[in-house]
C-alpha cells in the first residue's frame, strides 16, 4: 500500500467506499486525505464516523471545480506530509447528467467537463510536487501505486469503440436510458489519462484510467449489478498490482484492459 | 452534391477552401452558406472576394460560441432554404492552444472545450429541422451526404490508439510541439460524433470525424505536409462516397478509417 494517498469525491459513493477500504486494510497509508466539498455538511456523516476510528484518514475541504480551493488544499496536504510525498492520487469526485441532444445545454456540457475533466487535470497539477516527490523518494525503478500514480476514475461509457450505435448505450449500460452527447466529456477524461501518462512518464509517476463496474450507487442507480464493496476490492487489487506496461491504459475492477 | 450545405469557420484555412471548392465545384449546391464570426471584418476579405463570383455562396454571421447568435443564423439559414432542408452540415470552426501541463488553466480548456465541442453540439441541435427535412426531402434510403449528413472536423491529434506516450505526440503530428492535457477536447469531438451518429440515425442523418491530415494552414503551419487544396479535395471525395457504412467513424482525407 501506498505510504500517502488522496482520494476526492470522497464523502459518498465510490469514495467513500475507497476511503473505508484502503483506511483498515492491512497495510493502510499513513497519512489517507479523504478530500470532500463540505466535511460540515450533514452528506459528510459517514465519512466523519469513520475517520473517528481510523487517526490516519484526515477529511480536506476541496471544491474540485475552484482553483483556489484545489490549491489551498493542496498546501495544506504538502504541510501534513512534509518531507513525504503523495504516492496515489486517484481523481473519484464526478458528477453526471442525464438528456438527449434536446435537454443538452451549453450549461450542462461546461458543467460536466469542469468537474469530469477539467478538475482531475487541476488537482494533479497542484499535487505534482507532493507526487514527484513521492517518485524520488521511494528509490524504486519502474511505475507503480506504491511509487506514485495518478488513477482518473473513468467509466467504460468513455469507450467509443464499445458504444453501439445502433441503440445508443454504452455496452453494458444497456439497462440505463440513453444520455447521447453528454457522454463527450467521458472520452475526454480518457484523453486526460493518456496525456499524463506521456507527461508524468518521465517523473516516474505512473498515470490509468479505472471503469469501476456498473455499481450500486446514488449515480449507478438500483439496477446496478455490483455492490460498491465489490467494486473498490476490484479496484484496490488493480491498482497494487500497476505497472509500467499499464501505465495511460484504461481499465476495469478487474483488471481487464478496455478499448478506447 | 448536396443541395444545400453550410460549412462553419469559413473565413479561412480549410473552411475558406471547403467553401471555395464546393462553390465551383461540377455540380455545386444551390445553397451554400458560408459561417464565420465577422464577416464585416478584414479577416473575411478573401471569402467575401469570393462570394461576389458565386451567387450560391451566402455569407452567414454566426458566433459559434454564442447559443444566440447559433439561433439567430439557423433561422436566418432556415428563411433562406424555405421548404428546401439542410443536406450537409460541415462543423469547421475551431480553435487550437499549445502548452503543456504547466501553462495550463481551466480558462483555456473552458474555451477549447466550448468552441470545439460544445459548439458543433449546439450548432447541430439548432439545424437539425431542416436536416431532417432534407432527408425526408430526399425520399433516398440508406445514408449520403448528398441526403443528410454533418461532418465534424476532427484531428489525428484526437486518436487515444495513435497517442505515443513515449514522446507525448500525436502519431503523424511528430514534428510539432507537445500539447498534453490539451487534447482532451479532442477526444471529446470524436464522441460527440459517435452519439450524434446514434441519435440521428432514426431520422436518416449520417455523422463522421474527418481528420484533414496535417494541412499548412494557420493552425497546421508550414512544415506542414499538405497543401489546403489536397486536403479539401481528398475530403469531398470522402464526403461524396458516405454511405450507411461510415456512420459514426473517424474517416482522414483519404478515407482511411482512423482508430479511437
Amino acid at each position: 500500500m501506498p505510504i500517502a494517498a488522496l482520494v476526492t469525491g470522497a464523502s459518498r459513493g465510490l469514495g467513500l467506499e475507497l476511503i473505508r477500504q484502503l483506511g483498515r486494510g492491512e497495510r493502510p497509508p499513513r497519512y489517507l486525505f479523504a478530500a470532500c466539498r463540505e466535511p460540515e455538511g450533514t452528506g459528510a456523516t459517514e465519512l466523519k464516523n469513520f475517520a473517528k476510528c481510523f487517526s490516519n484518514v484526515k477529511i480536506v475541504k476541496m471544491d474540485v471545480d475552484d482553483l483556489n480551493s484545489i490549491q489551498e488544499t493542496a498546501e495544506q496536504i504538502q504541510k501534513v506530509l512534509k518531507d513525504n510525498g503523495l504516492n496515489l492520487l486517484i481523481n473519484n469526485a464526478g458528477i453526471n447528467f442525464g438528456g438527449d441532444l434536446n435537454g443538452i445545454t451549453p450549461e450542462i456540457m461546461m458543467k460536466t467537463y469542469t468537474t469530469n475533466v477539467i478538475a482531475p487535470v487541476m488537482v494533479t497539477k497542484a499535487l505534482l510536487p507532493s507526487l514527484m516527490q513521492a517518485a524520488q523518494l521511494s528509490g524504486e525503478h519502474g511505475f507503480s501505486s506504491e511509487k506514485a500514480a495518478v488513477i482518473n476514475m473513468s467509466s467504460i461509457m468513455a469507450s467509443m469503440e464499445m458504444f453501439n450505435i445502433q441503440n445508443g448505450k454504452a455496452y453494458s449500460y444497456s439497462q440505463q436510458g440513453q444520455c447521447p452527447s453528454l457522454h463527450a466529456h467521458r472520452a475526454a477524461l480518457n484523453m486526460v489519462t493518456k496525456c499524463l501518462a506521456s507527461e508524468l512518464k518521465p517523473h516516474g509517476i505512473l498515470c490509468a484510467s479505472v471503469h469501476p463496474g456498473w455499481v450500486k450507487t446514488d449515480m449507478g442507480g438500483e439496477k446496478a449489478s455490483l455492490f460498491k464493496e465489490e467494486s473498490v476490492e476490484g479496484i484496490l487489487k488493480v491498482l497494487a498490482r500497476l505497472s509500467e506496461q499499464d501505465n495511460g491504459l484504461f481499465l476495469d475492477w478487474r483488471g481487464q484492459r478496455l478499448p478506447w
